[in-house]
């Protein structure tokens, strides 16, 4: 049985090149959020007591990896987590697509996920993942589009996911998936997004899932760069493999990282793409070639683990709302605090 | 917008041999179960309204092809519907291991599906499927196992749902699935089931998932003779296809029979049977040949769409549970009230 502790561990992965603050990214509305409320491994300051009585929380491990060609502006995928009642984890992933417009892709996500984070207390979001994606995406002023998943855990068990697009969420149990999320896409690699634009999506088109969770359930969720590269047999394995779930994230975001620079890897996204009839030309298919390879991308994974409060004498949690993105000069205060590789940022 | 009324549309297919009744399968405690209350397409005599106000309902169609050795008994499969509330959809899967133990697998199946349609309104059971599962269990008496799925559908919207084994279900929305169950198995073709004997799973080990579900929704629910022969790109395109139901099911139910007969096919089975290992011998892979083939299995077919009632003028919904399965001599009243494509049954 879990400690009756909300754990954090988190790393993040960089190329040496990257571990400097990073000051040039033109963000005034995230510095606003910012002042607001303390966003990096911070209690805030009117923490509260949310749950004297027993319960179930997840104990969180993340990694993050940029796509190798936006390392410097730290990639477009952002997220969030929260230790609100059972936990709250959530990402998004800007769509690259906005670059061609000269838009930073980032923007969007990050504020998408700054916003999301601020509003988790929110009273009408009433701790629903839906409300939640409204009410950020309704705040979010920055132009550009994200996919978004959010998770949010009762004390009770369910876990209650909505999500708009192709980040995705599996539910490892006993070494099997027992819970997948299914991707929302127009066609192949354009998926379902909140957008600054009207003819994007809305809250109203995320997909609305519910699964019961118990003990030693193991929550796996990340953008797409994790999925289109690893498949759901070696998130399993992975997660057998680990009893620390920083070093599972870790594990899984390098795996989604190597496969992704392997060209002769037959990968979930390349498997896909045959699918929908991508393929080599015909005179390499004579020559018993096909399309193989894995999707370089921005690669964010959260890995969460259920554990379980006595239910008195435990002492009580308290909210702290934590964000981790990739924002202004707060990159140095993020990356010198991930040099702890397992952070415990809420035992009480 | 469907037509506010609570339609049944089902059709069985058999071989010509099969269009007969069948009353040598020995089970007095089924013959007692349907004494208490009529099962076949019969509203019960206490039926009572339900509901005046608006909701979601699902129409539902089915079809049902045995195994072809099984035609003669009928199969394993059991399935029932009901339309409590927003209407109820559920399938077991006897387990064929028991035949070399001179066990009929399709008597726990069809008991355990004539207990969870008796106790759809059951006080303890609170319209929750895991205590239907529960109750339902309990009560089965007969030596076997099965899989099974229960998906019970709230006039407000969730479909919640409790798996145990390898029957599945998909929710198709506008032309992509954008939630699916997860089989659940020891190992490669033994699944979780429900048994008779203590090393058997229980409703504890089901898998409790609840799926928001939007107008237009289709749902498709199956044995694993479905999901183990039609892929889900298949899924999707037969359900766009069709506009009446009951063809839909039909239409999947034949393909899965027509793939389960193909050995050329290269089934969802058979990529899952390469993946754990199982493939043709060295010397034939170097001749370029692989395992492929769909399965022989029992095939049953629920599809559900999702409709909606306007909150008044539109008459009542009536409770009425109807059963389903293949026993005793009642088949070919069931046979013959099929011969009707659609039926209504409970539009008041």
């Amino acid at each position: 049985m879990e400690s009756p502790v909300f754990r954090l561990c988190s790393s993040i992965s960089y190329s040496k090149t990257f571990l400097h603050p990073i000051s040039t990214i033109n963000s005034p509305k995230l510095y606003s959020i910012q002042r607001r409320k303390k966003l990096f491994y911070s209690a805030r300051s009117d923490s509260i007591p949310v749950c004297s009585e027993g319960g179930v929380f997840l104990s969180i491990g993340t990694h993050l990896i940029p796509h190798p060609n936006k390392v410097e502006k730290g990639g477009e995928d952002a997220f969030f987590i929260s230790s609100c009642k059972g936990g709250i984890i959530a990402v998004a992933d800007g769509v690259s697509g906005w670059a061609e417009r000269d838009v930073n892709p980032a923007l969007f996500s990050r504020e998408l996920m700054a916003h999301a984070s601020n509003l988790v207390e929110d009273e009408e979001v009433q701790y629903d993942p839906r409300t939640l994606i409204k009410k950020a995406h309704a705040a979010t002023s920055s132009v550009g589009s994200a996919t978004a998943i959010v998770a949010m855990l009762e004390r009770t068990g369910p876990l209650k996911i909505a999500n708009v697009g192709d980040c995705g969420l599996r539910v490892v149990r006993k070494g099997q998936i027992v819970f997948s999320t299914s991707p929302q896409e127009h066609y192949f690699d354009c998926p379902y997004q909140l957008s600054s634009e009207a003819v994007g999506q809305t809250y109203l088109d995320a997909t609305v899932t519910t699964v019961e969770l118990l003990e030693g359930d193991t929550v796996v969720m990340g953008s797409d760069g994790l999925f289109d590269n690893v498949f759901d047999s070696e998130i399993i394995s992975i997660v057998g493999s680990y009893n620390n779930i920083a070093d599972a994230a870790k594990a899984l975001a390098n795996l989604a990282y190597d496969h992704s620079q392997d060209s002769s890897f037959d990968s979930p996204y390349s498997q896909e793409a045959r699918t929908r009839g991508f393929d080599v030309p015909w005179w390499k298919k004579i020559l018993g070639m096909k399309l193989t390879g894995g999707k370089l991308d921005d690669i964010t994974v959260i890995v969460g683990q259920l554990g379980s409060t006595c239910s008195k004498g435990v002492g009580k949690l308290y909210k702290k709302t934590l964000m981790l993105k990739l924002v202004n000069g707060n990159y140095a205060k993020m990356l010198s605090m991930c040099t702890f590789r397992t952070v415990v940022v809420s035992c009480i």
